[in-house]
This record gives C-alpha cells, structure tokens and sequence, in this order.
C-alpha cells in the first residue's frame, strides 16, 4: 500500500471508531431486548415520579401481607408497580428502575391480571419502553397460577400477580456462570422496589419464590424461567 | 395409669403446647443468629423513620455512582445505611428492614471503614439487634479490598464499603438447592435498599459483585461468603 491509501484507511479507522464509541450501536443492538407480543396493547398512565411515603418510612412499614381485601386494583396503582419494578428512569441510556450487572436486563414482567378496574382479566406482558401492557391471552388465571404455585392462597385471591421471568443468557454471555447470582441478585431488586412501591401506595405484596417454574412458565406462556411472583391485593 | 395421672399429663401437656404455640421459643432458638465479636463496641445512633425523600423519587433518581469526592461520611449516614439494610424494624418479631426466605436472615454485615467522622478505619461487623458495630481489625483495608475486587477503583476510594456475607446453610437448611437462588434475591432485597437510603441521603453506592470471594473473606475475617460488596461515598 502507498502513503496515500494508508492514510485514506486511517481517516476512516478514526470516523468509524469515533462513531463506534459515541454512539454505541453495538449496545442498543444486542442489548435492548425489545419483545413485543401480537395483541390488544393497553397503555399505562404516566408514573408519578413523587409521592407521600419516604424511603424510611417505606423501609420500617414494609412487610409481607399475604392477606388481601377482595377489592380492584386502580389502573393508576398497576401502572406505578410496574414503574417500580422494570420502568425506564433514563429516558436517553434506557437505563430502568432497577440495577442490572453490566445493564443486560435479563427480566421480563408478565402479569396475572384478576381484578383491575378498566382492564379485562387475562395475562400481560409490560413492555417497559412504552410503559404499555399487552394481552397475550384473556380469562382469569389466578386458580391456576395459585396450583402451580404450590396452592399458596394469597396468589389466588390477590388482585394481580406480578411475575419476574429470567432470560439467563442474556446475563451468562457475559458473566458466565457467575451471571445466574446476579440475575437472581437482579430479582431481588426489583422485588425490594414492588415491595417499597406497594408499601407507599398503601398495598400489600409478598415475595413468592417456590413453585412449579415449569407450570408457570407454561401457564404465562413464556419461553423465559419464572423466577419471583408477586402478588398484589389491597390488604 | 389411673385416670387422675392421665388429667394430669393432659393439664401439662396443654400448658407446654400454648407456651410453644405463643412464645415460640424454637423459633428464636435455631433462628436468631446473634454473632457477637469480641473488640470494641460502638453504638451507632438511632435510626429517622421518616425521611424527605419519596419512594418513587428516589427509584426514579437512583444510579450507580462510582465516583466518590474525598469526604467523610458521618455516623449518622452510616447507622442510616445499616439500618436500611439489616436493621430491626419489628422489635417483638426481630423482622428486618429486608424480607428472607423463611426469616431465616443468611446474611451478616461487614463495613470496611476509611472515611467515617468518629469512627477510627477498621473493619466492623454490624449487630442488628443492637444496632451497633464491632471492631474486628483496625486499620484502613480499602485498598486491599480493591484489589481483591478485580481493582476496581470505586472501592478503593468509598469513605466506607458495606460487605453482604451469606451463611447459605442458614437458609439451605430449610430450602435446599433452591435456598441458594433465595440467598442471591435476598442480597438484592437488601441491596436496593442500601441504593435507595444512599439515594435519599444524598450519597453515592453501586453493587460490586465482581470479586475473589476466598480473598474478600480472608480480609474480612469471616467463615461466611461474601456475595455483594456496597462502596458507598458522597458523590
């Protein structure tokens, strides 16, 4: 090769490295996982981003309620829940209301929707994105969720259900084998938050973790492994 | 034996169930690790149950911050982080400010102190029912704990990191294999409580889980495993 070539080829090295670390296409690429489900999309009210009940007082007030009134959920509370758990609070970098390790994300939110004022009973999934919901299939699941979930009661009688399914690889490809902690880890992250959130709005929450992974991930339809429920029900 | 024999067993019999069903004294016995050091013991000062800063607020706001300015940290900062992460919040149940797998709590505190007004560097062990810390060793291990974790400079240079060790047993006991996932979500309840009072105080943290386990727990000096460290500094 010439000078001229060579020179040619390094102007060009310097336009595509610049471009490759300002804008970072590679991780919007491979790292925004954005599943959109076919069907009725439902979108959420606008989060509020200020409330009543501090941090501390949240902290000290949070407890596991397992026992729920047989009253709705407002669309407004469901809406502020899922904020909670997965929204995005970075508009630009998309970064969301939990910590992920290395920002991989590797959850997805599912609902079990029963009683909500304004929605039909069915299952959801929340796209996070678009702060939307989207009916995968309609009826009320909750007796079947509660089966699976080794009958514990309060997952049948609570308004909805919150379920945490992990896409592992998305964190292992990184990580390896150490990748699986921090998705549990993850889980335990947005749990505190629909724990502290529920506990702010007045709502009562429990950290379900032992079931049937398998029937609840058949019963959600998802091809991800149900790690964490969460039901939800005025108490 | 006669029937007056027969009464009597009954009568006692009936005393011991209601004082076991009531006081629960098994509960406590096998539940309630209280690890006590032998090293000088500093009360920290009580904890505020009420704060300024919302819930959702500090969700929204909450990053991770590796950066920290060279400041101390005041006590007072520092009981609020214990307490949001371990402290008793039910004095009659000893629950903590982070729910567990069966209230089987697997997981002690270490600081590793540098920058704390009052507080000589050392590396403490924090007991939640006394809500108070333990000198273990003195001196500043930051560095040594850096080093440990990859060096990663954020530790090395946090006024304080706040160690998470599992003694899986406690919960593997009761849970088995799946104990070990409950561990993991465990330490992301509590961490998310550690970032959000950072948050609301006004400081800066983020979760470390990259690390050599055996090498963090030999400077600790701990028969537990270490799972999260938590550098936490003003930003």
């Amino acid at each position: 090769m010439n000078p001229r070539k060579i020179s040619y080829l390094v102007i060009i090295m310097v336009f595509v490295s610049t471009f490759l670390v300002l804008f970072k296409p590679y991780l919007y690429s491979f790292k925004r996982y954005d599943i959109n489900y076919k069907g009725e999309e439902v979108m959420l009210p606008e989060p509020r981003l200020k409330g009543d009940m501090s941090v501390e007082e949240a902290i000290a007030k949070r407890r596991s309620i397992r026992h729920y009134k047989d009253k709705p959920l407002t669309l407004e509370q469901l809406s502020q829940l899922l904020w909670a758990a997965q929204g995005i609070t970075d508009e630009k970098r998309k970064f969301r209301a939990a910590p992920s390790a290395g920002a991989t994300y590797p959850f997805e939110i599912y609902v079990v929707v029963g009683n909500v004022k304004g929605l039909k009973p069915g299952i959801y999934h929340y796209n996070p994105f678009k702060h939307s919901l989207t009916l995968i299939k309609e009826g009320d699941y909750r007796k079947q969720l509660q089966a699976a979930a080794l009958n514990q009661q309060w997952v049948g009688k609570a308004a909805v259900n919150i379920v945490l399914v992990a896409f592992y690889e998305r964190t292992t490809r990184y990580y390896g084998e150490r990748g699986y902690r921090y998705v549990y880890m993850e889980a335990g992250h947005i749990g505190q938050n629909i724990y502290l959130q529920a506990t702010a709005l007045g709502l009562g929450t429990v950290a379900v973790g032992a079931f049937h992974d398998e029937e609840v991930a058949k019963i959600l339809g998802t091809e991800g492994d149900p790690v964490y429920i969460f039901p939800v029900g005025v108490p």
